[in-house]
């Protein structure tokens, strides 16, 4: 015999999975070890909250009957008490008393961070062939989620308020017209500072969002998936409902958030609302897939929710967040305001500058911008057309997604000189 | 609109995944609180590793760079660290030097639990139609992870020394006259303390299956899924090398297994040994469900494999089940040994016990014992038909999987008494 697997030994859908560009971008870093890098996602290292779990888990299992329960098997929707914390949080979240919310603990699941549930809910929804509308640009591994189902993702453009619904409109109508509106399945929004743009969806087009897909669900529910990882990390302004608490029938969005981006993302632990009829296909689902989350981190999180130990953590986060999303945006602005055709967003929350260069610099991975930035400049970004569906006239490639996540501000600063050094480079040709 | 979801609205996937009797059987114990469970596979409550923990963790945590290391996200592979001590765990229980396994940390990768390995692997390998050779009995969740991808369990009996190497070639033979040999990838094979049938396959079977799945891969690779959750449970015997260690290419066996008996099933920790072109499939779609398990339980498992907390609590979970094993044999030979046709295995280790009734006697969910055992006599346990693909004939439905995990040896003797008590009423008819 042949000891090689040949393509033909994986499953069709095997072969869907594209490489995690991800694996690329950590391969760059461990190659270039003096980069200052702007394009990891994860979170401040400083800000990792090493004492409060230490004291929660302390007296977690100080306590026999607590610790036997978060030592025990959970179950695969996750646990009761943890779901109980996770209304109130809701309802916080939302600025309604718990009982209006319109939801119980029965439609809410817990999953391995948020990205178990797109996925999941991908896997639940989509037959290969279905079309799941994104926002252009969009979370580049939900669209490996959707390639991982062999679903399509139809772009719909966004502006600084979001995704804007009469193009969302056209799109529809345009699949309508094309016989392909029994196709749609879903809309994927990701409602507050979005990754990669780090812009939130305005109040009004919420409404008109949740107006739209009910409007069009005419051969099947087109249910909107919405994404909130970056909900509780608000800088700036007035927190708004979201799309969930915006539809009276709580029957048309799937609701996912996550811990990983305000607490831990070692404790992986991420939860979602979701419609009832889709609870039981998720739940059937992830039994297969792993029979429950791990038990000992939705513990550790349950008490943290209770004791206010996360809502106090939460605040320092957002602070240190603030200075660093402050000190990119003065770097921008320091080092950038000068170069012709070059703009970026200024975000009220989560992680992500969006900045676009003109559209005669592509940055992709092969470009001489990125090799510039990474190979002389020592500084590296996520390459915006990662972060697009294949689009009519191609993916455009004058953008870059630029992370404060884990640098200090003096490190943000230094980056953000670095890359103004490559850029100003690459445009003197 | 109507904002019922039609079966349609769900993935042509979704609709395969069945529904788990795992949660009948757990609705019948809130119903029935009184009930006594000889059905659960949960672990032993008073095992669990409280004070280990807390101990590892405030360690872990109070030193700065490991908590960032372990409240960080990891990696979708898992911890490298973790990965380098299971190393040092295998070469351990296959009893030779690490140097000598044939294999290092980039072949290992870390789960949720080892049926998150489960299905990725049957969702990265098998198309719908494909084939898996199983025992009879298996694994019942398993045969779920089959129906979720649409893949046909092929049944091959086991005997006290595990599945039937004769019978297995049979099995290839017969479907290769029918031209379906190339649809077989894969030949489950839970190697020690089956769950359910509490058997182990003995060395000489070891070697026999190996060498079947190497000389039947004439078409592709019949690869071999080894589920070795049981392994560390063994209370009597020799330990016996895996069907891996015997597995010279290293490129024929899946190999995983799980701390989830030995340890915590809430730190939900399993593991896998994979042939180095089967990792990257199982990676790329690991990448797109979790892209990684909790890291913060890794890094405790990782720090009480290394000090040697996780060995010395092992040995007390051994020590416990023995003396609960024991309890149940004794139980069946004082209550059981009268009651003519009934038979029942002896396991070494692990956590069941397979019994058998007169062919006469179903035990079913619907059948007259089940339902006696349940609302007369407050007993439950998995009837034995679960736990067999479908055959031709029909599966034998007079046997039982009577589990020793969470009762207290009293309660197993108990127990025990109350399920003997239910047999004799329905035999007495």
């Amino acid at each position: 015999m042949s000891h090689v697997l040949h393509t033909s030994g994986l499953s069709q859908r095997s072969r869907w999975a594209a490489d995690q560009a991800i694996s690329f971008l950590m391969q760059q870093g461990v190659e270039n070890p003096g980069c200052i890098s702007l394009a990891a996602g994860l979170v401040d290292e400083d800000s990792l909250p090493a004492e409060p779990v230490r004291e929660t888990v302390v007296t977690l299992l100080s306590d026999s009957a607590s610790a036997r329960s978060a030592l025990q098997y959970g179950t695969t929707q996750g646990r009761l008490d943890l779901r109980g914390s996770l209304l109130d949080y809701m309802a916080a979240q939302e600025g309604v008393p718990r009982e209006t919310l319109g939801y119980d603990a029965s439609r809410m699941v817990v999953t391995t961070g948020s990205q178990q549930l797109l996925s999941l809910l991908c896997e639940t929804l989509l037959d290969p062939g279905d079309i799941c509308i994104v926002g252009a640009p969009t979370y580049f591994v939900f669209l490996g989620c959707l390639a991982g189902v062999g679903a399509e993702p139809i772009s719909v453009p966004l502006d600084e308020n979001g995704m804007q619904p009469e193009l969302l409109e056209q799109a529809l109508a345009r699949l309508n017209e094309l016989g392909r509106l029994p196709q749609v399945k879903m809309i994927y929004v990701v409602s507050e500072f979005d990754n990669p743009s780090g812009v939130s969806v305005s109040l009004e087009r919420r409404k008109a969002i949740v107006d739209i897909a009910n409007r069009w669900s005419i051969h099947n529910r087109i249910l909107i998936l919405e994404d909130a990882a970056y909900r509780d990390l608000r800088f700036d302004g007035n927190p708004l409902p979201s799309l969930l608490a915006l539809d009276g029938s709580k029957e048309q969005v799937l609701y996912t958030q996550t811990f990983s981006k305000t607490l831990s993302p070692g404790l992986r632990v991420g939860f979602g609302v979701l419609p009832k009829d889709v609870m039981k296909p998720v739940l059937d689902r992830k039994g297969n897939e792993d029979f429950g989350s791990a038990n000992f981190p939705q513990a550790i999180v349950t008490r943290m929710l209770k004791s206010g130990a996360f809502q106090e953590h939460v605040r320092h986060v957002r602070d240190s967040y603030t200075r660093k999303r402050d000190a990119m945006l003065a770097a921008a602005e320091k080092y950038f305001a000068d170069i012709p055709g070059v703009t970026w967003r200024r975000p009220s929350g989560g992680l992500y500058v969006w900045m676009s260069l003109p559209a005669s610099i592509p940055t992709g991975f092969q470009s001489p911008l990125f090799q510039a930035a990474v190979k002389q400049h020592g500084v590296m970004y996520v390459p915006g057309e990662l972060c697009f569906a294949p689009v009519q006239g191609g993916r455009p490639k004058n953008h870059m997604r630029l992370s404060y996540g884990v640098q200090t501000p003096e490190g943000i600063t230094d980056g953000m000189w670095r890359l103004s050094r490559a850029v100003k480079q690459v445009l003197a040709g």
